[in-house]
């Protein structure tokens, strides 16, 4: 039996328990999904600065949390992965990793919708990363703080809607990734109403962590996610 | 039920059949896969002349064949990939990107063994498309003719496994990948003496055909891969 | 006296003919170029499914015609042309990578128009293949299609030196290029009336094979481009 | 008159102090540098996961310091440089991107000398990300552990300068950048006897920085290095 | 004490006197500026064919001029940089890497404002060589001729902030680059008005110069830039 | 009768005159080649510091000779071409560019064998300008001085072969380019030997000049390449 550890960068556990939900979804029956979030930092994370400290927080979590068959980190900067690769012999998934190469597969040409202008420039660095930013079409903001979110929101669930279709229509995106907060629930609508894939990283990562343990494939351990050489470290407590 | 449609772009049915097997050991239970392969063409596919009467052959199967919830291609260079998308809804993955993608996830820094030195263009061709030449730490050639390659052959296993230990050692390869026609046993072999995972692109390709399709992910036809336009079509039979 | 080759990878003959008179026209007196097509395949090439069929067509008309000087195949894609490198010791030219290096050597910025938007990754795909992505001032689709354009429907005519204007003032392009079926007439209104270099892959790569030829360049046999491994080959008939 | 805070990522007090030393002498007379570090994390950062530790501890000293004129991240991973670049307004410099630019300007090919293989696709990504790659002559590993380097070990200073040489004769390297925690000393030692320019990210960096602040140059607060948005973070003391 | 030669490439004996004077207010106190131009060729650089003449000139002054501890070479287009880094060992810096490189350390995304649009293609491939085109957020034309700019033309300083604002709002730029030749005056004003900082590569340059010159840094005489091989010249007077 | 104006950037008249009969060779019958070389400046090119003296005088030959219906810019560095097209509106090409174009049409990866190890990166920085990076296989220098070298030295020959052969086969060079001074009987003995096409930039761009012609594209004047500003001049003779 397949168990996967989800961690939440976040301390939002309203939105651990729903991704945990749907990564239990996207996996074969009797695949058991744990998610957890730190105990510490931000609710949500929109800068660098909330990222190094969701950062350190993953990797400590994989760290107390050493015996699943793979880890999924569910923030879409992908905080503290390579980190969390060298703390564990398991597969390690990012979700905004397993968004972009979801989208590499059902389309030419993916959009982006993120939530403010400010995170554009990280957004294309991580895609650059990944070797992908001949396939992004553009990154476009939305503008609408993410608390005021959610498909509770009309107004926010048709700008997403309007968004998508200015991507599909002016940039030729022919995928969407939502980088901005939506729900499973925005997600089916922008698809309806776009008529593009949208390419959610919690299912399809849990499904790429599954499928990487499936094959036989672990985290290499000899070079660059090797275990960590045993440095002191000081002033830590726990 | 997932119903996977395997196409080996070749003619060899004893290929066929182990890569059915293959993809059937890498799904959840209760998945189908149907292996085949065509009835013209070459019976294997070591140059570019060799690819293009192949690739033809791929997209009139995905055609002849079209109830299927997802294709998997399964000849390393992906022949056919595109057009096979243009042909269906369903997810379509080739075992050539879906090698590399599995090493991205596991390593930093891949190494590829291949059968001829004739191979290495097309191949760092297909890995600057999918965006990952950076993460290639080198690609050698085995110098085998396929026809004397296989576990039975343990001159074979062991020039692999010399391959793959020089590929460590001098270019700092934490992954490798079999482009030369290298069974399970023999992949088992270098996995276990070389130290570093090896990734196989039928078995994760597999996978990730499942887990797209679990996602609800389907191959867009708003644009590059919607359906061909209907040109007509002169002297073609059946 | 050199003798071209001109391969059509559609069937049609009109479109062959014209082009093999555009080629004759932009070679040396006493030149001898033969345009043919194949007997079978689409009538215009749309679609990646329609490329892989011509593409396998190039590669048996190039082994069918093995005793020319050089080869041009004349499709914007250039469908099959690695496989016919493969196929003899001539040189071989495409019209595509042709009008890109034609432009490279006359301008700073091509724009390029195409016919529909579903070509326009491809195009892209092609650009960078080159490395000429960072030479591209921009794609734009004409939204006709092919069989309702010519330089005897002015308002094909129009709209194309509609599109080069936009792509001269809005994109920077000092040069264009018709990758939408264009005629030699059409070129020559759009080079009048936006006032910029209309690059025709076939006349200037009847001239890069003549080149080629002339200064006693073939196709490397050594590697890449080397005759095929003798594969059986199973089904195939003629 | 300018004052600069050094912040060392680690908790090395003798680093901090010896850093501290480098940076006032590479300033104009009547600079004033202030040296610290985290009292808490790694004493030298040699992983991923060290480095996560490091970034959150770089950004909260930044946060803790906040009226200095520049600061300088010293430690050639530049860990929570973003970061802290959003906690001021005050120009921030890593000594990392000190050391690549200092190369830039005097050299066409640097080469870098690391610790530990393991350190080598990070150091990649870096240049990479700082867009130097194509001037980087090789990443070599010196395989000594940090503890046993230093000015007072000959055989360091030895086999520093050895791979220097093999950098530069081999390489091509025209200049060189120590990665591998070598002192000044050292540097002297491998500058004199390979002959090339060895680039010390620590003094360059501090000059870059009082360059900035000297230019007028702030970290600009309109996008991506804007102030962080207010949000709740829980669990956090201090 | 540290002695800079400045060299404007252009014969513009007013705007020499400018320069130097924006160079010796950015270096620290007891710093020395000579600021000198060539007394042949264009007094202004705006094509090609201006440059190469610059060029030419700016490696003989800097061999007329040997005694210096450092040289700026102060024209946007870094006319005769490699060749100037030949002809000497001590540093030699370029002010249009200089305002990239600002540009990079506190901002994400610059927005570069130029003269003429013929100029955008030789600025591009200017950002490409220094490895910074994916952080250029874009290139706009002022249009206005050079002979009518200036701060005491309020026409142009209102124009170069609206294409400020506009490279701010809609190109995502958060610095600017006067490539426009501005002057120092209409810098503030941009600075003051968009609320982005202008990075002036005359002022940095400086800085970039005295921060190499001291921390030791020469320019490298082992491989590219070594002094030039004895070639005969012939009828060259002087 | 088309009439070609090759242009030698350096002063050494045999050279220019060896040049000018490899082109008139190259070119159909009735085609007419005036080679030029200017009356000052160096000897042979070996430093950027000769290259912008030769750019320089390039530059002002094509305006000394204004009537040509092509010009061939006959020095490996391509020195002084942008400004030509500038200065011209019939077409202008490098003999660096023709060489890497012809490699690129009968070959996937070049060898470049150059004089000094000093010259290779300015030779990757032009491959990389032209976007052939990627199908460079590798550069070596041949460390014979230019006046040393010719097919009168069998030691050159046989030093070239050698590396030819080395670049072939450790390298996977299917052609190679002589950027080392060689003659055409050196081309001709290191093509029987290597057996790989070696690729002159002298015959295959004279032929590259023609096609343009032929084909009826010259150098377009709307943008970066239109006719400069007209900036004052000063102290200029003649």
């Amino acid at each position: 039996m397949f168990r996967l550890a989800l961690i939440n960068p976040n301390t939002d556990e309203h939105h651990t328990e729903a991704m945990g939900g749907a990564a239990r979804a996207a996996l074969p029956d009797g695949c058991d999904v744990t998610a957890v979030n730190p105990n510490r930092g931000p609710t949500s994370i929109e800068s660098a600065a909330d990222s190094v400290v969701a950062a350190a927080e993953v990797a400590a979590l994989v760290q107390a949390l050493p015996d699943y068959d793979a880890y999924l980190i569910a923030c879409f900067g992908d905080p503290g992965l390579d980190a969390a690769r060298e703390l564990t012999a398991a597969p390690v998934v990012g979700i905004g990793e397993a968004a972009y190469i979801a989208a590499s597969l059902v389309a030419k040409r993916f959009g982006v919708i993120t939530t403010l202008p400010r995170s554009i420039p990280a957004l294309e660095e991580g895609i650059d990363a990944i070797g992908l930013r001949s396939r992004c079409a553009g990154i476009v903001p939305l503008n609408i703080p993410v608390a005021e979110q959610g498909s509770g929101h009309p107004d926010t669930t048709s700008a997403i809607v309007a968004l998508g279709k200015r991507l599909a229509a002016d940039n030729g995106a022919d995928a969407l990734i939502l980088a901005c907060g939506g729900t499973a629930d925005v997600a089916r609508a922008v698809e309806d109403e776009v008529g593009v894939p949208v390419c959610d990283g919690v299912s399809f990562g849990a499904g790429l962590a599954h499928s990487l343990w499936r094959s036989g494939l672990r985290t290499s351990k000899t070079s660059a996610y090797g275990a960590p050489e045993p440095i002191p470290y000081v002033g830590m407590q726990g």
